[in-house]
């Protein structure tokens, strides 16, 4: 399954050539100088006006354990790129720099500071490709999946999407970041295993199918789970099947069980929903739940929302799982300091602020989200709290990575703390972001500088 | 780095929490008669007219090791949700179906199945979400990268696209799916070495803004890659970058040696990429190539290559790597067939064909693709080529797969016998697909029963 049977010795290598020929370059020339590099994205894309930081405890563990196994190496050699002795400091090469980040499941905004690795610049070069394709990852879906669940409005939604993600990692940083910003579950198994989140099912139209009749697959089902059963009812026409739930939830009170839910994954999902709910309700089974899905997303969540659909939960997947209208952001990893000179780039619409920094956040008298200051590293702003934290020293992992559970309620604490208006689904307003005196005049400097 | 280290054992519980509870209930009720699942694309995303058959390779090596270890039985013993007896069935699971297949880098259109499986039914069940999870994102970059190829017109495009890929597993598979339409190469290392992709790669800004003038980052990168130097001439002006290309390219030829190309990353391409070509040449560099990169896609490359403009390659990332425009394909893995009884699903939107099938494809006089018919699978149409291959029989691969070269030879022989018109990136018009007297009278039947 390629990527999905790497070991470390593998996943080292899991970068773009470039970094590994401008790390020779780097060796050649003996530059090998402490780098600060910063990531940050450096647009919002259509309706979003924030981010929800993730994917950092996969890059600590990656940058604990960097290392080019000797596979990797004769795999260099034999491209005749290398030179011998360059291959040969590859070898012994780890990762011995510092990261500051802020803690996963915080908020952050655009050309804010999401994570700085300061390092010898061969070794902060050669980590950047894998840092940005997974922070990217995990934060992309981390900030769609809240806005799933905002525009849910307290109902229920759970991740069904690791068929359309983009590959087998995709799918578990799809469970894991979704469920890090207030999803309640996942139907992927082995991210229910490995993350500890709740797993969640129903059936597939396959199962209805595979029975002559759907009243009999509706039987069989609630023989095997008879307190745990959800019937999807669309497979041939959902208010037939709503009433075939009906009668099949009747025998199951005759023996002493009770139907879970039906599910409606095709169609009118706000007039059905009303239509079975009615014929859910008019049989006396108003405590069976109705869970929503096939090919929502937020806009439509939020439209059944507003319409007050009788849902109690939504299976939200491929819109969700490939972040389907920004499937990108425009995450950047640059260069902002070389040798303790502050370096910037001008290249047209991606311009960078130059120097180490820190970001602080500021409420106001309610507690609320008042504004971010972007400063360099060594300011400090009182009353204000410093969201950049220093994670990894020497290139150890400080202290163990918070649990996914406390990463979530950070989340909650803070989305609750963000403006309205920042969270509209359709409109949102850019959250205020200032830059301080001290940095803006540095970028100045070095403007002048390049001139 | 989560799913990039999962063994076999894990990669079988990469599945929908409801592909085992419908197991379960399969088992508990007995069944377990051979389905037929039928993999296909509903639907065309906006200006798409062809899909390239990717990803078979992984998925049969998927169901061949699939076995669900003593950890993961473990694990769904922990859910609660599933009887003793039915894990000790599990425990002993292989998949012991058949496969028929249209081979990789083949051409397939919607509608069409692209594979079939044909096992018992909770082997076919539980194998879904995987075989979809890869099918479709092979397919859909294989798709994608097919576009910019054909958009580059001659010109060569390289694959950069691993930083903002969904996750490690898809950059490996954009690496190879891109290969095999036409790609000459990828930035990615691992793709290179596991796939035997020619790697690919210039300098990044962060190497030249490293150096306190951009002239000392080009000697430098020029002393270490005597022949094998692209520089990157947009970090701060791109027309001045050009000019200190010039200088080192002269350095480099007094020592005998050659500047192998020019990298432009941002700003207008066209005009940029007129202006540095006349520098070059005016320096009598004619020979020095320019690259082109930084957000492109197949729209960009038809238009630099309607206005001729003068690069020699191209990379592309982002856009590509994600299949921004349409970064999902509404495929489906249906039952069309259980215990030898036909069925189909009527969902609104999501109505299937029935049946096991057989796919035809009928050329021309002039050996161009004239049109497809989908058939039931015992059919046959004279002068008309099978596409749906026997590659799995008893759960075990028929034959050694192709080589991706031998993939990527199929797929241009192929692609130049489609109609130009079907290749159109911006307006291209649907391919002739037809569905045979039997299969349509089948589908027919099925519904009069159904109703």
């Amino acid at each position: 399954m390629g990527a999905s049977t790497l070991h470390n010795g593998s996943l080292s290598l899991l970068t773009d050539l470039y970094q590994l020929t401008m790390a020779q370059s780097y060796f050649q020339n003996k530059k090998f100088a402490p780098a600060t590099f910063s990531l940050f994205v450096r647009a919002y894309p259509p309706h979003r006006s924030y981010f929800v930081s993730a994917g950092l405890e996969d890059v600590l563990d990656f940058l604990e354990d960097f290392a080019l196994d000797s596979e990797a190496i004769e795999y260099l050699r034999s491209t005749r790129i290398f030179d011998a002795d360059f291959l040969e400091f590859l070898k012994g090469l780890r990762f011995t720099g510092e990261v500051w980040a802020i803690p996963e499941g915080r908020l952050f905004f655009k050309d804010e500071p999401v994570l700085e690795i300061t390092a010898p610049v061969i070794e902060a070069q050669l980590v950047e490709t894998l840092v940005i394709n997974q922070i990217h990852l995990a934060t992309m879906i981390a900030s769609k999946a809240a806005r799933c669940a905002h525009a849910a409005d307290g109902r229920a939604v759970v991740d069904f999407s690791l068929r359309r993600t983009h590959g087998a990692d995709a799918g578990m940083k799809a469970a894991r970041s979704s469920y890090l910003v207030g999803f309640s579950g996942t139907s992927n198994v082995l991210a229910g295993r490995r993350y500890g989140i709740p797993v969640v099912g129903t059936m597939a139209h396959s199962f209805v199918s595979s029975f002559e009749r759907e009243i009999d697959a509706f039987r069989a089902y609630a023989a095997s789970f008879p307190e745990n059963s959800t019937f999807l009812i669309d497979t041939y026409d959902t208010v037939e099947g709503a009433r075939k739930a009906v009668v099949v939830a009747r025998e199951m009170e005759q023996s002493g069980h009770h139907l879970r839910g039906v599910r409606i994954d095709s169609g009118n999902l706000l007039s059905l929903g009303r239509e079975v709910r009615r014929i859910l309700d008019d049989a006396g089974l108003s405590e069976v739940k109705i869970l929503g899905s096939g090919g929502l997303d937020e806009y439509d969540l939020l439209a059944l929302s507003e319409a007050k659909a009788p849902y109690d939960s939504y299976g939200i997947g491929t819109k969700m799982g490939v972040s389907s209208d920004a499937p990108w952001l425009d995450m950047a990893y640059k260069l902002v300091e070389y040798d303790n000179r502050p370096v910037l780039k001008l290249s047209p619409g991606k311009a960078s602020w130059p120097g180490k920094k820190q970001l602080f956040r500021a409420e106001d008298r309610q507690s609320r989200m008042e504004k971010d200051i972007v400063t360099l590293r060594d300011e400090e702003l009182r009353g204000t709290e410093p969201l950049l934290k220093k994670v990894m020293e020497n290139g150890r992992i400080r202290e163990p990575c918070p649990s996914l559970e406390e990463i979530r309620e950070n989340f909650f604490r803070e989305f609750s703390r963000l403006d309205e208006a920042v969270k509209s689904i359709e409109r949102p307003q850019n959250y205020p972001v200032e830059f301080s005196p001290r940095l803006q005049e540095l970028k100045a400097e070095c403007e002048r500088h390049v001139a």
